[in-house]
């Protein structure tokens, strides 16, 4: 793992959440050299481990004398390496003032970027504010509304280069519980898909929404009585939440401009269901926004040293 | 655990679930003179255990030469003892034909009772139909809308003794996944209890279902940001659910006659519910339906006989 690459990195960028850790090799240019990954997340880590997993994942790289490392995600949380307290929106999605992390020695300064919070209704985010201020970078003077899915989507309205108001949907999540920790693990299957099972479901869930809680049960009852396939089922849980979602996003996305953030996999059925209500949302590559949010984080800290 | 305890049954009644199994020692004139426990259910037995499982739980009543067992729940199901196969609705919900389970010497006569299934939309129940015979055997020429709170809640339109529609809600795991098995772990409680709470969120997600994706994560944010209780939180998270549930199931209790039959805490927290929306449900003892249902059946089989 330690094997020299020959990558000498300008500074490092770092994506480090729950469950795992990605870093990037980033050149003077804002440029990705190289990748490192851990799964070693904050969700398994005590306070005191934070420092020597992060050594160990860019031990491959050659470091000058001294670098800068620029984090984001669950690792500012307050179980995480130092807490980096939430802004309150309405604000930029990179406020002002990182918050430097405790290191032992002098050839490594960690600097950890904020999240946002929104009081009313309470939501919060970590990590995403990160991808937004990559993407507000990358298109200045954009206006409209960030869809981030994931475990915890996020619909966020973007104006002027703030965020404005932002909203959570547990969707990925609850697929992946109802999936596995349910009676319906039985009639779901792990991996395949159906576009157009995918598609009824979110249409039905949306123009119905108020049938969802009824819906779910029928997943496991028409595979035990109606021979339905494990695929459809997968892509029809999908679809109900998703369009249950839309149904309760509704206001983020009647009428907007909208971009979606994410996964690959993930983008690409957002995609499809927003496009089946007449909106064409504009697909951009999560780790690009990411590395080029943690750079206009990095760049400001280098602008106020 | 097999100590005598004197109990001479004239027969048993047997309701075997997935994770458990409860048995009673039951008088001629259908009286539950003795229950026992066991917690092996159907979900962690193989074909050839239940024989074994069954005559350990009964071993410490005295049972006579030859004894009839009646017994109802997901021992009937095709990964059970034997598989009792469905019977379509609309049906009486003890259709004539118990299936008889295969067993090692004469001693024992095994009777399962099988469930009952709706193709359109399809929905399945194995246990309740016994519990609605018995309610019906205790309340004859009722007609109106059972409700069997539990993991998976059944909603029964009962007219002229029979069955003759249902849908089956996942509220129960639901629940219980969301609250174990997602973030909202960190901001819900495992007791504790706010009837406000409550029945705030069940008007909330009554008023306006579609909205039901997007109020999950607002308990955990609340949690965060506002100071929201765990105890609170549990609560809302609950009448989300429930709200949700009365929302999809309105066609089945509204105007109609209503029965609760379940477990005493789950049948206060619906019958608070269904109060709210003005409606007044009549309570019953599960357990007692339970037995009164095996008996008919255990009187169909001896008329039969």
């Amino acid at each position: 793992m330690s094997e020299d690459k020959n990558i000498s990195p300008d500074w490092i960028a770092v994506d480090w959440g729950t469950t795992n850790l990605r870093a990037w090799a980033v050149s003077k240019s804002g440029r990705a050299l190289d990748m490192a990954c851990s799964s070693d997340g904050m969700g398994g880590l005590e306070r005191d481990q934070f420092e020597t997993v992060l050594r160990k994942s860019i031990a491959c790289w050659n470091l000058g004398g001294s670098t800068t490392v620029v984090a984001c995600g669950m690792v500012g949380s307050r179980q995480g390496w130092i807490e980096a307290p939430y802004t309150k929106a309405p604000c930029k999605p990179l406020p002002d003032g990182l918050i430097k992390a405790p290191v032992n020695g002098d050839d490594l300064s960690v600097y950890i970027v904020p999240g946002i919070r929104q009081d009313n209704p309470s939501d919060v985010m970590r990590g995403e504010e990160t991808q937004i201020a990559g993407f507000i970078a990358t298109n200045p003077d954009w206006d409209g509304v960030i869809c981030l899915p994931g475990s915890h989507t996020k619909w966020v309205h973007i104006s002027a280069g703030e965020v404005v108001s932002f909203q959570t949907f547990m969707t990925g999540e609850m697929f992946d519980t109802l999936s596995q920790n349910t009676v319906l693990r039985h009639s779901i299957a792990n991996e395949g898909w159906d576009d157009d099972a995918f598609i009824d479901a979110v249409s039905d869930s949306m123009s119905k929404p108020e049938r969802i809680a009824g819906r779910l049960f029928s997943l496991r009852a028409d595979g035990l009585l109606a021979g339905q396939s494990a695929q459809v089922a997968r892509a029809r849980l999908s679809g109900l939440l998703v369009g249950a979602e839309l149904a309760a996003a509704r206001p983020y996305w009647l009428g907007q401009q909208i971009a979606i953030l994410g996964d690959e996999k993930l983008a690409k059925i957002y995609s499809a269901a927003l496009l089946e209500q007449g909106v064409s949302a504009m697909r951009t590559d999560a780790d690009h926004m990411t590395v080029a949010g943690l750079n206009a984080a990095y760049q400001s800290l280098k602008e106020t040293a």
